[in-house]
């Protein structure tokens, strides 16, 4: 604990800057900054790896490439030889997340929990090695608590304290009602970190208050107190929105190489370099280099963006079929032209078809409405020809191909 | 419930009628005040007695005349085959204070809680007749209450609902801290009347907001709403506080006809109608007649207080020892003389003794300080002879006769 930097062998300083400057890479926040090197130092003296938090809400499995951000610091910590910490919050997830939702969530069954945590796991598995994580769920010791506990527990905090949070503090202002029942997340999630005796908690900038809150109760635990380590929140391919699936702007870690590669042509220019910073295999150096570059004209956005879009496919699929991807990107929408392999469904509808019907039987659009505004926007063609009357009946044909914007295509089989 | 006073016989609608009247005698508030007609109606119409409930704090058992004012309101009801349902407040008093702030909440043992429980019923046994009442201890469902149960009772009120309550506005507004735990008080208080299934709670006016707390839980869990019956807080002896054992401005019920009496006719003359109202065995109509009196001249203070002091012995002793105590009253204090009997103390000390010495060594006074204040108060005599020099030498013999202020004498025994 009294440990300082000069204690150490020069080797072990240089450790210690090593990992300083890795871990501090592209954070929005360390708090308290000073502290993260006294721990690494800790760490090496004491040969004893930090436990890095990383909590996780169970109610929406599927791992985009946001979720990465962290992921990624995640693992820096795990290969410099660190306990990653998975915590699921399993027992916090049957009261859902009050932080910046309007709509609570619903309760979740066991059955329900241990499906979407088997699928955080195997979309994990893509950037940390999952053998070494150490896996909790919270209800292990939340569900067991007694009143008298709970009791106990909310005498270590404030009401102020609580209130201090800004979403709380917006609904107060606005005369928004707070459920009591609401406290209790930043509590739980505090109260974890004191059993887990995390070391470090990462969190995107959203979860600055909840992370705090596992400093605050360790303290009054008579732990140790962890450190807060924050990471930008990503937009998403809308550049507005922070990436999530309920916006529909984002890019899952599970999609198919094709597509990944046609979202991540489809971020706004502005949002590049983020990118490539967040979420990209590139190093340090490489990406200063692509900024260099940028600026200086030398290489153009398309192209750059293109270079982002086979990294992220490289990462979660392979360099073979990142190549892949950017061939059939290429040939589909930067040439204008069919590609070889468009994948055919069996027609088995009726052989004169009203076009917007067409496009829902055959999942193309999710609704008429939908597909109306698709042709009034010139985004639908039928064997390459734009169709601009949504009223159009169309004359199935056997190889007749149906195409909505640039990505979604289909050819049909029908005899 | 759809029951109306007119579906009662003219015999019934009398009952509901004089009942009312008498539950209304001398109380704040009750809040709905429409609301109890239809209570007694139902009772009346399903024969079946109501719950009164009141709930008891197990950590002060010492029961003085302030608790008798909702106790004779209770009697009042069981006195009409209504059920009181008392609630020893245990699983509170064990939980204690956890922020450890508080004095006064330090955590009781189960020992201690039944023991305390018995003293209490003891004591009320002088009013009400506890072979009738219905005893209960939170403890039983509380303690039992998983941490899920307790979220899903906090999600049954808002943060703002709860910060109305007056000292916790007051303290918001000073910024003085509230910790999260203190919020428990009224969910626990409310969540024992929806167990209970009260029909009305007891309390005194500083309980307005936690007796409300048992209507609303009671509401949200789809049970009949209980009524508040609020009673006025009793001054103590200074005239000045609400009577409590800590302000030292009490009269047990448990206490010597002498000290009794003594003590009532210490209370300040105007305050002298509220406790014949409120904690007096006059009825109504005697009441009046001393208050008309009063304002006539016909009726000296001191002997209106000295009825008042005769009543109140007259309850918690009877009338035999309520006239002794009277005349030892007027003996010692009103003619100025010593009484026949005097407390005799063998004194083993020094034949020279320092006044102050003398007074903290006989327990007469609790330090020196308090002995210097007495003394410059003039409230000490030594053999009659008032003492004004608090340095001064006592020579002890036998038979010396040591008092302080009114009602404090011994009688010194030494050889």
């Amino acid at each position: 604990m009294g440990t300082t930097v000069n204690q150490l062998t020069i080797e072990q300083q240089h450790e210690v800057k090593r990992q300083l400057a890795i871990y501090q890479e592209g954070t929005h926040d360390i708090i308290p900054s000073d502290e993260l090197e006294k721990k690494i130092v800790n760490s090496i003296m004491e040969n004893r790896p930090l436990k890095v938090k990383l909590g996780l809400d169970p109610s929406a499995p599927d791992v985009h490439l946001g979720h990465t951000v962290v992921l990624k610091k995640l693992k820096q910590f795990q290969d410099n030889g660190h306990t990653i910490q998975l915590l699921i919050g399993d027992f916090t997830g049957k009261i859902g997340d009050p932080t910046g939702k309007t709509v609570a969530r619903k309760q979740l069954t066991d059955e329900q929990v241990k499906l979407n945590a088997q699928t955080y796991f195997e979309q994990f598995g893509k950037v940390i090695d999952m053998d070494k994580v150490e896996l909790h769920y919270n209800s292990e010791w939340l569900s067991n608590l007694s009143f008298e506990e709970v009791i106990q527990l909310a005498g270590k905090i404030t009401v102020a304290r609580l209130m201090e949070r800004d979403d709380f503090e917006e609904r107060i202002a606005l005369g928004k009602p707070i459920s009591l029942h609401e406290f209790f997340y930043p509590l739980m999630q505090g109260y974890d970190s004191v059993v887990l005796e995390s070391d470090i908690e990462l969190g995107g900038t959203d979860q600055h208050f909840n992370v705090l809150m596992g400093r605050h109760f360790q303290e009054r635990f008579g732990k140790e107190k962890q450190i807060a380590i924050l990471m930008p929140l990503l937009e998403g391919l809308d550049g507005l929105e922070k990436m999530s699936k309920s916006k529909n702007n984002y890019i899952g870690i599970d999609e198919k190489p094709e597509d990944m590669y046609g979202k991540a042509m489809s971020i706004p220019d502005s949002l590049m370099v983020k990118y490539f910073e967040l979420i990209s295999d590139y190093t340090i150096e490489q990406n200063e280099a692509i900024k260099r570059d940028l600026a200086l004209g030398e290489l153009h956005p398309r192209d750059a963006k293109m270079k982002l879009a086979r990294s992220i496919v490289r990462m979660y699929h392979s360099e073979e079929l990142a190549e892949v991807a950017e061939q059939h990107f290429i040939t589909v929408f930067q040439k204008g032209i069919l590609p070889d392999e468009i994948p055919s469904v069996e027609w088995k509808g009726a052989s004169d078809v009203e076009v917007l019907d067409l496009l829902v039987d055959l999942k193309l659009m999710p609704s008429k409405s939908e597909a109306r505004k698709m042709i009034t926007n010139g985004g639908v063609k039928v064997n390459s020809e734009k169709v601009s009357d949504f009223y159009k009946t169309v004359q199935i044909e056997d190889g007749m191909v149906v195409q909505i914007g640039k990505r979604k295509i289909v050819q049909l089989q029908y005899k």
